[in-house]
């Protein structure tokens, strides 16, 4: 540990908060020590997840006891091991590595389980690096489950911003149809432009009866809704028999609503996606076929940035990504210098 | 089809109405001709279940093209037959009676497709031979679907009713165990009396805690509820991870509701069921089985009558029914004569 500063500063969330994350402010802090099997991490970049900003409102799946570090996933170099061959291997190595229990990624230290570590090929930047986990998992996952099912064309809402786009992509060279929802014509185009083939605007009046015709003539019986709220309802209901809605967001901040006939006349479901529950179902061979597949995939991958950020603006990063999520992602860098 | 009336006495629906039934009316109409496969019933009893109020409010899966005679299941004699050696063999037989996809049950005359009719042995009434299709199944149904997920405890609301109330006599004999919710002590008391061991008031203020205490601790991860509404939610919020809520009814007449963090990070979810869908998919054998079953169980199947009504009083005795559905099964006699 040394040449390790003894402090450090990190982003430090105070209270949930439903209606914001005023309590989220920049300090002093310890610098963390990692223990057996823990690597400590020096941190490049680190991305403004949804699933973060859920976290800041409480709405996430593992409320942390607080105060806590927010942040789920980044980028940076292993400085120092708790010890475990695990742990070593990864010494003095740019890594991408997913928080575990403690305190997360917005800092300028976090210690992380070295089997949430993976080291980065010199090809890929910090900044893709730092967004390498959370979404290109997701929608690899998204794509095995559609698979496993057997189905042939998918539904996704928020199709435009950085997951939507991924699993546009990666159901391109699986052979899987999607059809993708936004909420703005600027993304209609947007998607047009990389090539998508099905878009629907949820705004338009005429959505529902589009999005009944578009997933009966492709047979589409699974969706993956990040809003969660009436969409829920809605794709449920346009959707043919045995279709199954699987929320994986609540951006839309309602609660999920159905019409209980669209649940119970037509074997129609609504099911939950939670990535880590997900990664801990899987064989481990299963989990390495993905890795290697996602570092073959760059590509597919790649993941456009709005915004990059020190941790001193922090809260103003949050709020410009939470106004457009899909104008690309905010990068919390921990070494820029504030404005 | 001599000694058979050219005419028959009927209620006919005129228009599905969220708001009531006001288009039900008694009429004079043609005596149907059973055709091949088919039998022709002279009705004696027909009970109002919750699905035929749904029918008639138009929220009940296939909606049938109007004017339509409602009523799902009834108790008659088979008086003529439209040949088959299906339909023969019934001819001058006492049969429980499912409606087909054409006319219902509520009418002098009912044609019913020979699959769908069951010979009744001499000890059991026309009474309960006219209830013995609709919430039998469906209790031996959801306890072969919770033996099938091998569930030790199950939830289910609206349990005071006559569906509960089997429930509670079939789980018994099953060694599984009901977590039971009504909403008026009364029907805590009524419940106690027929010695269910665990009845949870819903207006109760600790009612959510209660579920939650009590669901984790019999490990009951599988709901069967009848009202939809917020009650899908709250029950999906109290149960333990990997939760499935089955919805079969919508009796609050409100959305489904849920948190999206109920239903993402637990691997729970919104399932529904309907007896139709649910009879389709079994094998003949396992059919074969539940009747035999149900047949020798008349003390679980046996359900309470609170009024009888001729049929010129079918719209009194729905809104009777209605009122207070726990106090027991109203049925339309239609060879009763009016007051």
């Amino acid at each position: 540990m040394r040449d390790i500063p003894a402090t450090m500063r990190a982003l430090v969330l105070h209270a949930y908060d439903l209606e914001g994350y005023d309590s989220l402010t920049l300090e002093e802090r310890r610098t963390p020590r990692p223990a057996r099997g823990e690597v400590l991490v020096r941190m490049t970049a680190s991305p403004i997840n949804p699933a973060d900003i859920a976290f800041l409102h409480g709405l996430y799946g593992a409320k942390k006891p607080l105060p806590v570090v927010p942040g789920v996933e980044g980028c940076g170099v292993v400085v120092a091991v708790g010890g475990g061959w695990m742990a070593r291997r990864l010494l003095g190595k740019r890594v991408a590595c997913a928080a575990g229990n403690g305190d997360g990624a917005w800092a300028e230290y976090m210690v992380a389980p070295a089997l949430q570590c993976a080291p980065l090929p010199a090809r890929v930047s910090d900044e893709q690096g730092a967004m390498s986990i959370v979404n290109p998992y997701t929608a690899w996952a998204q794509l095995a489950i559609a698979q496993q099912l057997r189905m042939r064309a998918i539904i996704q809402t928020t199709a435009a911003g950085a997951l939507g786009r991924m699993v546009i992509r990666l159901a391109r060279r699986r052979g899987v149809q999607v059809i993708n929802i936004v909420r703005r014509d600027t993304q209609v185009k947007a998607l047009q432009a990389i090539g998508a083939t099905y878009i629907l605007n949820s705004e338009a009046p005429d959505f529902d009866q589009q999005l009944r015709t578009l997933s009966h003539q492709l047979d589409a019986r699974l969706a993956f809704d990040s809003l969660a709220g009436a969409m829920t309802g809605r794709l449920l209901a346009a959707m043919p028999p045995r279709a199954r809605v699987v929320v994986y967001g609540g951006l839309s901040m309602e609660p999920i609503q159905a019409i209980p006939g669209d649940v119970i006349f037509d074997q129609r479901s609504i099911e939950g996606f939670y990535l880590a529950h997900w990664v801990a179902r899987q064989r481990l061979l299963t989990l390495l076929s993905m890795q290697r597949e996602l570092r073959r995939l760059s590509e597919v991958t790649h993941t456009e940035v709005q915004l990059r950020a020190p941790l001193a603006a922090g809260q103003r990063a949050i709020a410009t990504y939470e106004a457009q999520m899909s104008a690309g992602k905010a990068l919390l860098m921990p070494g820029m210098a504030p404005d």
